[in-house]
């Protein structure tokens, strides 16, 4: 999307290239070096080469007290600026003097790029990931979404069946979102029926999940559902905690059904936008974990319609091999499961809300709904 | 309902009739005499004579290592088989050797038998009272729903208004209610307002409800009116605690609205399901207090209707002799009810409606409704 | 009104003037003088004057054996009676003998007399204000609510801007609101959003709230918004306990949306009803704390609207100067209000459901949607 580019209310702004930054103190030392980590600079920062009192750099320096190791992550869009990320350790360390102040950077007449991914499945209806690329080195909130987006896409491309079609956007935050859905929110309104954010899903910590704007879509439900029966602890926040790019799926008149399942949530654990967000953060079975929960997530939705028992009154079980012929105290809790499940195939519910009602993991009742199809037992009235 | 007929899923089975059974220990004892107990045969046992070893005869047989003196109570439907049972110290007394086991039962073609009373009303609308007779020698959870039944079909022959129609079910369970079900179900989803499975009501413990399969119908708002100003205390269970003839009347595309008031639910008890569950377990007064609520909400739905006051603003009651003339501190306590009473007579509101609302026991209503009526405060706008 | 009239169900009674009370001990003492304080005689006593034993007299006395130094307030309407209010104490020490008891009253024809006023706004929508005026000598529960009314009446007749037209009511209570109403109800149905009783608003105790009959008005919605921000800690009475003139205009078929807002609410502090409910019960401060809940209560009304965002995805706030440029981890907060306040401006949500639903005060989103409105990026869609 070339710069200049209206999208709804925004323009996509020039490019920002980055070839070197740092500063010198007045012993000649060089500190912030881009070369050495690429938080050292403020993003977006414009070119400068001069020489600045300490007082007037410090205006331009960025530290965070409560982590005096960390270097700071910190952009600036829209307003001409330059500066420099540090550890506060380094920036106390700093003494009075001249400094000379150098960023090589860039700031041009480009593009936004994004990647898109469809892969298609029986219906049009389509499931959306959403997960973005901006932030640099970060890892927790940044490498993992894109990291998870593509290997469940690679799963899903590999299954031989498809109820839904699935796409993925990988985007910059916010801009790239809106570009993305500047110029895909008809289609999109058109065709999904649940959504996800796919950010911060990388740590060993707990869960979390952020609702859609209203609540109560397909995608709330499943997600809720799936958490609910396998990380119980899981951390419930408002959408008016939202910070990543349901900010624009969700926002009105677009209102797509979108949710966010996440480890730690962006803001909310101590590493966030620093340089302690790194690699050491997160783990495979930190990712692992995620996989499983979206995996549920999306098997759910396949698996999700509404049934209804073609019989009246309830069926008789033992002659197809589903009850057990002795009635004792013991044998009555096994087939409660059984007869719940058909209690609420009444054509109005659909799997997920009967699970919900039975309270019982929908994954629990597939077997037994394939069994009960088989006999007959029980017909799809509708997705 | 002859054996063999199909009713809906299920088809009629063969009648089972018992005459004698016992196994013979080595010594020549006799054990589990069904002369003695008729809970000692398995139900639907098939005959058999012959010898076993100890080892064969335990596959055969029930007993309750919890409850070492109880016989438990098991059947076997539509699996031929045969067993004993007993109690659990017997069993554990019985030695190596041979035993003679004898059952002299027979399977042959029958009918299934149920009772029906319709009792006509000024109306076709409909209550129905449904129970079973089917577990040998059970008391609370057995005798107590005919007797019950019985004695509440009784009372309501002899009323001389009736603004409904009743009608009584006394059918095996399960089969029972699936069979007279076939045959009725459309009559009784055009007439049936409100249900109830009289069952397990008549031991002094607490009492139980258990909703309808969706729950909020007239029977579940009448049931919970009437114990939660009766019985504050009484245990709620969910619909997926359910082991009765709700099963059948509440099954989808049957459903009708019908719930369950019990005192010790079945499975619930100590005794449940075994020779304990005997008479020693209820009582005139267990089975009085039944009466009691089941009586308190037959009258609710007798008295309910849809009420609207015929003036606007607050009636001047003091005309009518419904205030107290004097105003001081004290007396406006005394009118709040019928101030309430009326304020909600809005002819949105059933009876039932405007006693939950302004918290008092519908029963309270009765007579300031009438009195009401007959002031001409009020008119009936619907039921 | 003249006396005679029929309004409803009621008829406008006989006027009660009253010139002297007292009785007269057998020592020639005067108790209960009328001159002294008004309350000691029961309003509406008919005339009497004659001598009659201590055992008589007692039928005839009111007096608080809690509050033994208090003089209560008792009024008796439609029965023809007398009597005399004095401190229990007093009553204590009158001794046995022959009184003569006067009262210089008439009953005779007159007129039920009401205040009104209509403030016009731009529209025919109106506020309704209810106070009442007939508790003799009491403060909290009659003074305030005339004092606050005039107040706020004299302060919106001096607004520049009125989008609704404000309606004030004085009247005496019960048969004054039912006469009024029986001359008004059509015009009021058509024309009042929200209706305020304001009655017992001049302590410093907390504040209260009764809700409408229904409950959800617009009234009882902005009353519990603006009170939940203010004082949340106020009490929430149930419609059930009302006792003012909540009663003629939440009626059936009048069903007007009218809330109260309260200090010590009537009935439920020491001092009611008796000469202890003085000025020393009220303070400015007390009347102040009112004024300021009801004239948010009417700014909440008059900035109230259905708010839209104009554009798609979430609008580019720097360019409008309303976004920080530099994102750290402090600046996301900032943002926080006004992009949680724009995610709900979707064209359904009115500006006090978008306050609930982003948990802040409706009063911090005026100047946000004024600003946002001159923006360009909010229409309004309706009130």
């Amino acid at each position: 999307v070339p710069t200049g580019t209206q999208c709804f209310d925004w323009v996509i702004p020039q490019e920002w290239s980055i070839r070197d930054a740092y500063f010198v103190d007045p012993t000649g030392k060089r500190h912030a070096e881009f070369s050495k980590c690429n938080l050292h600079v403020v993003s977006y920062s414009e070119p400068i080469d001069k020489r600045v009192t300490l007082d007037e750099l410090q205006q331009h320096l960025h530290s965070l007290p409560d982590l005096p190791d960390a270097v700071p992550y910190v952009t600036s869009y829209y307003r001409r600026t330059w500066g420099f990320c540090l550890s506060h350790r380094e920036r106390l360390a700093l003494k009075q003097g001249n400094y000379r102040v150098v960023i090589d950077s860039e700031l041009k007449d480009g593009s936004l790029t994004y990647g898109e991914l469809l892969i298609p499945g029986e219906t049009r209806q389509e499931l959306l990931f959403s997960t973005y690329l901006c932030h640099p080195s970060m890892a927790n909130n940044e490498t993992t979404g894109p990291a998870l987006a593509a290997y469940l896409a690679d799963g899903l491309r590999k299954r031989t069946r498809r109820r839904f079609s699935y796409r993925f956007v990988f985007a910059p935050e916010t801009i790239g979102a809106i570009a993305y859905l500047s110029r895909h929110w008809q289609e999109l309104k058109a065709h999904v029926i649940a959504g996800f954010m796919v950010t911060c899903v990388g740590d060993e910590r707990g869960y979390s999940f952020l609702p859609s704007r209203l609540g109560g879509t397909l995608a709330d439900r499943v997600a809720t559902h799936v958490l609910g029966h396998l990380h119980p602890g899981y951390k419930r926040y408002s959408f008016l905690d939202r910070g990543s790019d349901e900010r624009q799926y969700c926002s009105p008149g677009i209102d797509l059904p979108v949710v966010s399942i996440m480890r730690s949530k962006y803001g909310e654990y101590p590493e966030y936008h620093s340089s302690l967000d790194d690699l050491s953060l997160i783990s495979p079975a930190g990712l692992a974990g995620s996989f499983d929960v979206f995996t549920r997530c999306i098997d759910a939705i396949e698996n999700n319609e509404r049934l209804r028992v073609t019989v009246l009154c309830e069926p008789q079980l033992g002659k197809r091999g589903l009850y057990p012929t002795t009635s004792t105290r013991e044998s009555s809790a096994h087939i409660r499961t059984i007869a719940n499940f058909l209690a609420y195939c009444d054509g109005s519910n659909d799997l997920l809300g009967i699970a919900e009602r039975i309270e019982v993991p929908i994954w629990d009742l597939y077997p037994l709904a394939e069994r009960c199809k088989a006999e007959g037992l029980l017909e799809t009235t509708g997705s």
